[in-house]
C-alpha cells in the first residue's frame, strides 16, 4: 500500500468503504476482497423505487458529483431520491493498485478490469447492501457513460432511465488511440518502473505530461481561444496549467489511471451480442437521454448521435458548452442548468 | 554533423542546396551560412511573372509537393509556371541543427528561427538567385500557410495571389499547447540528452510517441472510425501506426522537429502591427483563397474563417476531407482535385 493524500477523506468527503466480497473478473483475474467507495445522499423510500445510481469517470470520483451535480437545487435531489455514487474499481478510492492490502493484486499485479466488472460489482452492491432491485436512473459522464450503457444493456429490467453524458456505448478507435497516448506519458517516465514505484511523486513528470494532453484534447480549441480559463480565476494559460491541470493529475496514482484507461479503451456493450452494436442497443428498455457535449474533441456529438439512433426509447440532447469534454467539471455556469433540465425531464417521464 | 539517411537525395530527389549567405534572425541569432534546399519545376518566362513559391510544413519537405501536388495534370503546372519550393530552415534539408558543419549553431546551439526569418530568406533567395521580384502565387499548407500569410503581409507588393491551406496567420493558443505536447515527447526521451544525441535513433521512443500524437490530432475521429487506413493498403489500425506513422517520424531528426515547432508555435503576422491582427491582414493586397480542411482538429475551419473575414480580397474555400489535418498528405483521392480546382480558379483570377 502506498500513501497518497489525494485519496483520503480530506479531499474526498463522506464516503464509505463497502466490501462486496470476491469479484471474479471477465478477463479471468480475481479481486479477492472487492471494496467499493460509496457516497450516498437521501433516503431509500419504502417502495425502493427512488434510487439513482451515479457512475464515475476516468480520474474522477464521487466528489465532483457532490460539489456540482447533487443537491436540493438540482435534478439529482436528495430530498426526492436515494442517490448512490459508486467509485469505479481502480479509481484510487475503491479497490485499486495502490490501496489494496492484498499483495497478490497490488501495484503492477492489479488485474485487468472491464466496464462490465464494474457494473456487476455495482449491481451486487445495490442489491445485497441496499436492497435495490431497480434504478429510477443511471447517470454518468465519459467512462461513467460507458457504465451507464453497460447497465442498460446488461440489466435492462433494472434500469428505468439512463443518461449517458459525453460518452459512448462502444469505444471508438480514435478514443483508444488518445487513451494510449495518455498511458504512454506514464509508461515513459523512468520513475514509473513497470508500476513498481514508491510514490506517485516518482512519476510526477509523466503525470504532468499526461495533464498536458488533457489540455489539448479535454478542452476545445475555442476554450483556449476565448481564454475561458480567465472565467475560472486564472491569470494566464500557463497558470491554468501549472496551478490547476498539473497539480490535479500529478496528485493521482499512476497505476490507478492505467487501470481505468485499460477499461475505457475496451468499453463495448456489443460484447453481449457477438459484436453487433445495434443488437446490443436494441436490448435497452430504459428511456434514454443521450447527452454529448457540443465541443467534445474525443466523444464528438456525431459518435453519440449514431448510437442514440439505435436505442429504442431515446432522444439526443446536446449540451452546448465551449469547454469541450471537461465541461463535465461544470466549469461553465451554463453547463449544470442544461444537465438539470434534461435530467428533470427524464425523471418526470415514464 | 550527424548522418541521417532520411535527409538525402535517395529520399528527397532533385533538390539543390543554395546559400544566401549570412542570415540575421529576428530573435538575435545568426545563421552564418544560410543554405536552403530548393526544388524547382518549369522555366521562368522572360517577363518573370510566372513564378510560384511553395512553402513547406512541419516535418515536411518539397518531396510531398513533387509527389502529389505539382505536375502537368495539376494547377501547379510546370509547363505554365516556374515553381520554386523552398524547404523551411531547420527542416533537415535546409540548414538545420544536425546538418550544419558550423559548430557554433549545431545541435543544441541552433538558434531560434521565426516564420519571418524563413520568409526573409526566401525573398532574398528568389530575388538574388532567380531574379524574381513578384510571385504569381504563394501556396503552402500548415506551417506553409503561416509562411504564406507572412509573405502576403510582409511583402504585399510581391505577392499577387496567396493560398494558405490548413493553417492560420496567427497561431492559436490551442495549437501552441498541442505543439508543446509534441515537443515533450522528444524532450522526455533520455536519449535526446538536451539535444546532444549521437543519432536520431537514440530518440526513437520519444519520436514514436510523437507519432502517436499525430495519430490522434493529425487525423480526425472519423478517419479512424471509418478505417480510412484500409484505403491506403494497411491491414489494421496497428499496422498503420507501426508501418507508416512510426517509421515516418522516427526517421526524422529530433532537433529539426523542435526547431520547426518553436517557429510554428509563434507564427503571428500581427508582429508587424503591434499585435493588431486585423491591421496586419488588412495590409494584404493579394487575392487570397483561405483553404482549411473540414475535419482539421487543430486548425479548425472557424479559426481560418475568422481570419479570412479580415482579408480584403479573400474567399473561404473549405476542403472537404474526413482525413483531417494530414489530409495534406493527399491520402484521400478527393483531396487534390479540390486543391487543384481552387488553385486553378485563383491563378485565373486577376
Amino acid at each position: 500500500m502506498l500513501e497518497n493524500p489525494y485519496y483520503t477523506a480530506d479531499v474526498h468527503k463522506d464516503f464509505t468503504l463497502i466490501s462486496i466480497g470476491e469479484l471474479a473478473l471477465e478477463e479471468g483475474g480475481v479481486i479477492p476482497d472487492c471494496t467499493l467507495a460509496v457516497r450516498t445522499w437521501g433516503t431509500l423510500n419504502e417502495a425502493r423505487d427512488n434510487a439513482i445510481l451515479i457512475t464515475t469517470w476516468y480520474s474522477g470520483t464521487h466528489q465532483i458529483w457532490a460539489d456540482a451535480y447533487v443537491g436540493p437545487e438540482h435534478a439529482l435531489d436528495p430530498e426526492k431520491y436515494f442517490i448512490v455514487c459508486v467509485n469505479q474499481i481502480g479509481n484510487g478510492l475503491s479497490v485499486s493498485p495502490h490501496n489494496t492490502a492484498d499483495a497478490s493484486i497490488s501495484a503492477s499485479r492489479f488485474p485487468h478490469v472491464r466496464i462490465g466488472d464494474d457494473v456487476v460489482a455495482q449491481e451486487r452492491l445495490l442489491r445485497e447492501h441496499f436492497g435495490i432491485e431497480r434504478l429510477a436512473l443511471v447517470v454518468g459522464g465519459s467512462m461513467g457513460a460507458q457504465q451507464t450503457y453497460e447497465w442498460a444493456v446488461r440489466f435492462p429490467d433494472k434500469v428505468l432511465r439512463a443518461a449517458p453524458i459525453a460518452g459512448t456505448a462502444k469505444n471508438t478507435p480514435h478514443d483508444f488511440l488518445f487513451t494510449e497516448t495518455l498511458n504512454e506519458q506514464i509508461w515513459s517516465d523512468p520513475g514509473w518502473n513497470g508500476g513498481e514505484y514508491a510514490s506517485n511523486l516518482d512519476v510526477h513528470d509523466g503525470l504532468a505530461r499526461h495533464s498536458h494532453l488533457w489540455a489539448t484534447m479535454g478542452f476545445s480549441t475555442e476554450f483556449w481561444k476565448q481564454e475561458k480559463w480567465a472565467d475560472l480565476g486564472f491569470a494566464s494559460c500557463d497558470a491554468f496549467l501549472s496551478d490547476f491541470l498539473e497539480p490535479y493529475f500529478t496528485a493521482m496514482d499512476p497505476n490507478a489511471l492505467l487501470t481505468m484507461a485499460w477499461k475505457w479503451q475496451r468499453g463495448d456493450v456489443s460484447r453481449h451480442t457477438d459484436g453487433d452494436l445495434a443488437a446490443a442497443l436494441a436490448r435497452i428498455t430504459a428511456r434514454v437521454l443521450v447527452m454529448p457535449i457540443s465541443e467534445d474533441m474525443f466523444f464528438p456529438v456525431r459518435d453519440c448521435a449514431a448510437e442514440q439512433a439505435l436505442i429504442p426509447r431515446s432522444e439526443l440532447r446536446v449540451i452546448d458548452d465551449v469547454s469541450g469534454h471537461l465541461g463535465l467539471f461544470a466549469i461553465n455556469p451554463a453547463f449544470i442548468p442544461q444537465v438539470d433540465a434534461a435530467l428533470r425531464e427524464l425523471l418526470a417521464a415514464q
